[in-house]
């Protein structure tokens, strides 16, 4: 028998999605109804880590499509969040890598380092740019993937690293 | 008898979407309470199309409000989301037409086309202009309406036209 | 015996919300399963004003977990959106007032006024920054309160005041 203390070991956590992903609904013996909801509920959360340099941006569509696939939604939302105030997440293109490298270049532009900043930590540019890009992004959910265009991928924008960063995916439907 | 293979045929969309909005809830005979479920799924996403020119904001707010109403959905969110990497979505006054105009003009002094760019294709200033304004919007819907201010409308923003666009409308609730 | 038009009535709604948190879910008497969802509904949107300044601004935050508290979801999102089209909704560090002093500083150096600007009332900077820095966040609720990093605070922004403005929040899950 397998109790709600367990609920949180990943191995079963495995045995619960590969059962949903099967189509096999009814509950595994000794899992009551509300566990699975807990349970199904935590899998719809997920946070996720990741290691930048000084600035840049960092594909994170693969770990979106796996959050959706995992969490068994069909028809809903997912949003991917960042919980930093010097990094945000965006939608740009995923074919040419030159093409955030540009945009990187542009935000430094547009929002570079002034001698006015009165911030004593020395990085209000990056707080700029990370109100300007935001600090998610909010994606449909079809048929249990995410619709994003042909070009489309989804970035973690570091403006002020090197850093250890976390980002969290949450999908509803 | 109707079967699932005519749930998406746009007339008895039309006639369930009426049924639905007469506070008829009884499914229709032959269609089962699955095929509905499908169905209204269907109608609470809705993809449009769009003829641009070079560079533009043009007004949605209609075609938002429409599919809000179609969805049926009394209380929730709207999500209206780009699916290209040179467009984007935004909220703005929808009294003075200048307004958009000079919020394009703003946006090209802000970001302009730089000589760095590495970027092959050329239009990394319509990339740049696409991350600051979003990918999407999120609007609240209550009493089946979106809540916009008085002088709020939604905007589809070309920034690399002329070309045939698209957009999706997302309800829930 | 309590019927719907006394529904609204804020202290009924304390009543209402102190039996939830004490985890009591049987109906008062008198009151229809019906009226409870439409009253949850109310409690889960709710609209908030503000007083501003010329330009500034204002940490909402508290505003913010009192809403998702009040509305009782344990998880799901929350959208904080702006009605108006000169003011916008950011999320930021709060820690250091100096940030997001900066933060309109340099949004005033990347959309300043321009003399070709169109617009007739002569705030079309406002409109820019707002459109830059969007209408709405959407923020994570996990255990009844707002996924938020150690840093981060949300903030309502004034690009043309001093006036009374509105904020809504609105919780689902």
């Amino acid at each position: 028998m397998v109790g709600i203390s367990r609920c949180r070991d990943s191995t079963l956590e495995q045995v619960y999605d590969g059962r949903h992903r099967a189509g096999i609904v009814e509950p595994i013996s000794g899992i009551t109804a509300a566990t699975i909801q807990e349970w199904r509920e935590k899998i719809m959360l997920s946070s996720h880590t990741l290691k930048t340099g000084k600035e840049g941006c960092y594909d994170i569509t693969s770990a979106v499509r796996d959050a959706i696939r995992k969490s068994g939604t069909v028809a809903g939302l997912c949003i991917v969040y960042c919980p930093h105030t010097t990094a945000g997440v965006t939608i740009n293109e995923n074919a040419d890598p030159d093409v955030v490298k540009d945009l990187l270049y542009g935000l430094d532009k547009a929002f570079p380092d002034r001698t006015e900043f009165r911030h004593a930590e020395g990085n209000s540019a990056a707080h700029l740019k990370t109100s300007c890009i935001g600090s998610s992004v909010t994606i449909i959910v079809e048929n249990g993937s995410p619709i994003l265009g042909t070009w489309q991928g989804v970035y973690f924008c570091e403006f002020d690293g090197p850093r250890e960063r976390k980002y969290h995916i949450k999908v509803i439907g």
